[in-house]
């Protein structure tokens, strides 16, 4: 397989096929990438949630500036990132260390405590945002996995997150919705499938020193 | 190939083989996959620079709080968001779209017009921020494509973008550095290779709804 020219393959795909589902086996993969996905220091302040129920997806479209690819792709991918971070979360971090790793108290206590330290030295609003830049990497992750896969998707940073919580309930989970990434197959009429794909050239956007 | 397992097989190599480098088509590779990151409106406000000479990244040791895989690597890769926003900007790749898929004027013009009301509604610091995200998505797609080429990575959040833009002269080319990612392979003796990945199950960072 030829990474790159999976990258020229994937685009953000408006137009869906409405009767194209990702199978089992593929929505496995892309749950487990997203938790492979690599988070600052490892603590894993971001969740994904998982929508495929169509009444769902339908209510979403008001709040997504209209855009049906929410609802007319095979499931919706949204991201969302802890409300904050309190020292339960870091301190089950390095219990799960402990105990997969098998690695000393004596060992982990400095850095589970000094992580504890500046993540109360954060803001709830600096905190979102640290948590929210693990969000876009776990995106950028996904997008790839997704070419790899034959998977088409769109990234979407245009809806409105607070009506997102009230609507699926994150508030209650202690989350709140940052991106969005619908999945599935793009539709076979969809003429910007076959667009040529718009980039500066690796000159411009890559420099060597 | 097992994405998955690629996936599991990267960790933040803070240990890399002095002595291995990656050859000029994995580099390339890299910059083209740089290149076709998605970012938002397709508007490329990030850049790539690649530095591969030992002195120059001798003299940034110090400013990545001593960690030594910036020199030790590779290369070294630091992804920076241009410092602002122009219309040139939003022009420039509007013609490039004009030019790359033939698009009348009349059909780009309303876009264009808007993208540009949009980036002006933004403060610097607003349009900093934007470009930020568009550069952890990058650095989450190199990541992912690091791994399926068996390429060792260290995403780093952890140096002073200051004294970084300073030595690089990045000021004079309207960039702020942001993040950094040494490129290479890992040292033979590093003994977190070997460690166990830790992680949440699953079933803890992805909810179906």
């Amino acid at each position: 397989m030829d990474i790159i020219d999976k990258l020229k393959w994937r685009y953000a795909t408006k137009k869906f096929d409405k009767n194209k589902k990702i199978s089992k086996e593929q929505l496995q993969i892309l749950k487990e990438a997203f938790n492979l996905t690599a988070t600052s220091f490892g603590l894993q302040t971001i969740k994904m949630v998982v929508i495929e129920d169509k009444a769902t997806r339908e209510s979403l479209v008001e709040h997504s500036y209209n855009q049906r690819q929410v609802v007319d792709a095979s499931h919706l991918l949204v991201f969302c990132i802890q409300d904050q971070i309190n020292e339960d979360d870091v301190n089950n971090y390095y219990s799960n260390i402990k105990s997969t790793r098998n690695t000393p108290d004596d060992i982990l206590d400095p850095y589970r405590l000094g992580l504890i330290k500046m993540m109360n030295g954060k803001s709830k609003e600096e905190q979102q945002q640290w948590s929210k830049n693990q969000a876009y990497i776990a995106i950028g992750n996904l997008m790839t996995v997704c070419a790899i896969e034959g998977i088409d998707a769109c990234p979407m940073e245009g809806f409105n997150p607070g009506a997102y919580d009230e609507a699926l309930n994150l508030k209650e989970k202690g989350l709140k919705s940052v991106l969005l990434l619908p999945v599935g197959f793009r539709a076979e009429d969809d003429m910007f499938a076959d667009f040529k794909k718009v980039r500066m050239s690796v000159e411009e956007s890559v420099f060597e020193l």
